[in-house]
């Protein structure tokens, strides 16, 4: 494939798409955008070309043209791929930036590639500010496309945040698999917060948040957001303790299921995401019930555990593991 | 309590304790070190002074003295503490660097207390290099002799790498939560490249490791210590699947349950390992057993099994999320 002069066109511009194109268009690059809304103003005002429809990309981009989509997984991404590939010619690329499942990217690269078009797809990590700054790529397709758009990937990309991860899916699989690692760190610094919010004696957890971020082994990006939030919202009281998401990782715990992969600590984070959700904790009171039941045990908290709470049997232990010395 | 010339006494000089104190006397603190063992000839070079034994540095330092402990966790730490109190004098400060539980610690503080030495809980984390080029301190104990340390700890620390986390405890306790948070860190990466290796095509997992380094949800220092370790040694197939470990989160996952705080991945990342260590899985056995007794399955893998595996059930699936295009 020759070289182009440094384009794309985008559909979807949401918060990743419009992100990716703002940092595009500062850095020289040619976008033509459409979106079924309207265009926000700081993208006209930034440069960029607007597509009145699917089929404007064919007229201002050159061959082969590279279109990227930024809409959320599902149905409808079918059918924009359907929209654009009756628009496109022969040797043109659609690039699936969003989070679509794997196996539906395998598919639909199958598909276009009996209608002579190429398909990527690309697994974009690094939230809104890495798209505006500079994100992670995970890229799956064949290697004469995937070339193709590495110039422009490279220039969107933090220095090094790049990898042609392997054939068709395995962008969006080492995306999905990324996610599931991110809800298991996501989970466990969460009930290192949980413990540390029940110990014995109120401890500054802002602070020790802080500490963690420097030369500590669990620093990470999600260590430092968790740090900057707990101080700017002053502590957890103000946040609702329920957990929505987008169910990607459902289906990395499937896939796992079909694979025979153990993954007890994804899956657990899965599960505990259903556990904030689940106000009606129907399983409690099943067990509630038979304890009832079989031990004549009182509902609601025994009189006995409550003063050992009141006590301070409960956050208050003191072990010694240097049993002869204690 | 007076400010003193930069200096301290530190008993163990195994890989913490000596790196410890190549940084502090590269930065011109006077370290006087006592170990059973040899004081390395690196430690002497650089101008460590050897206390002959836990009564020299009652000389060697002035008052109030602050002698730094980096021995493993166990009885071995009050038997030092015993020596080390019995040659210090009223308003010395015994400061415990190791991973000691923080129970032992308000023990230790409490009776040391009594005989008017101070005691200080020092979580160190950062692993080797952390000690030689810059630590993370987390601090439990009264606030004089904490602030005494601070000016030797900051210039130990990497900078923001400290806090004086609470009371008596709680160094050692916000250490312990750390290494929890550590291990479902661990056990969620792990997951990861569990499952980009049985992935059904044969992915770069070096280069994909490589890329979540640089702008992703996920970056951290484990994603970036498991990159370089993962490429200097061409893989896994040369790692034994066996992680011995210290068992000190052992103890978190004892305080939470004493504490009822709920921390599912926390617990089995620390029963993951101990699966690693299960050679003999004898649960496996028993579930066989008895699904041989119930259903008359045959002991190991059933012939459909293995046909479908080979077939490609296994590590090939493809699911179409998008049913109604599927």
């Amino acid at each position: 494939m020759a070289d182009s002069k440094l384009e794309f066109g985008i559909v979807g511009l949401g918060r990743m798409g419009a992100n990716l194109s703002l940092q595009a268009l500062e850095k020289g690059i040619t976008v033509a955008g459409f979106d079924l809304r309207e265009i926000p103003a700081d993208l006209i005002r930034a440069g960029m070309i607007r597509s009145p429809d699917y089929s404007g990309f064919r007229s201002l981009l050159s061959p082969p043209r590279a279109v990227f989509l930024y809409i959320p997984a599902g149905p409808a991404v079918d059918n924009v791929i359907e929209d654009l590939a009756s628009n496109l010619e022969p040797g043109d690329i659609i690039v699936d930036g969003g989070n679509s499942y794997w196996g539906d990217s395998i598919r639909r690269h199958r598909r276009l590639s009996e209608r002579g078009l190429h398909f990527i797809d690309l697994g974009t990590s690094g939230g809104i500010e890495g798209a505006r700054q500079g994100a992670c790529f995970m890229a799956g397709g064949d290697t004469d496309p995937v070339r193709h758009i590495e110039t422009v990937l490279l220039k969107l990309a933090t220095p090094g945040g790049y990898v042609h991860a392997g054939p068709s899916g395995a962008g969006h699989f080492t995306k999905l698999v990324h996610n599931g690692i991110e809800f298991g760190m996501l989970q466990a610094i969460a009930e290192g917060i949980g413990l540390l919010k029940n110990y014995r004696n109120e401890l500054d957890i802002a602070e020790i948040l802080g500490c963690w971020r420097h030369g500590s082994v669990i620093r990470s990006w999600l260590i430092d957001l968790m740090a900057e939030s707990y101080r700017d919202e002053g502590g957890l009281d103000q946040i609702p303790a329920f957990v929505d998401d987008t169910g990607e990782v459902n289906w990395l715990v499937n896939d796992a299921l079909h694979m025979e992969v153990p993954i007890p600590v994804i899956s657990q984070s899965v599960m505990q995401l259903f556990t904030s959700r689940d106000d009606k904790k129907y399983w409690a009171r099943a067990i509630a019930m038979m304890r009832h039941g079989f031990g004549g045990h009182a509902f609601g908290a025994s009189e006995p555990v409550e003063r050992e709470r009141r006590e301070g049997r409960v956050g208050g232990f003191v072990q010694n593991t240097d049993k002869e010395l204690g």
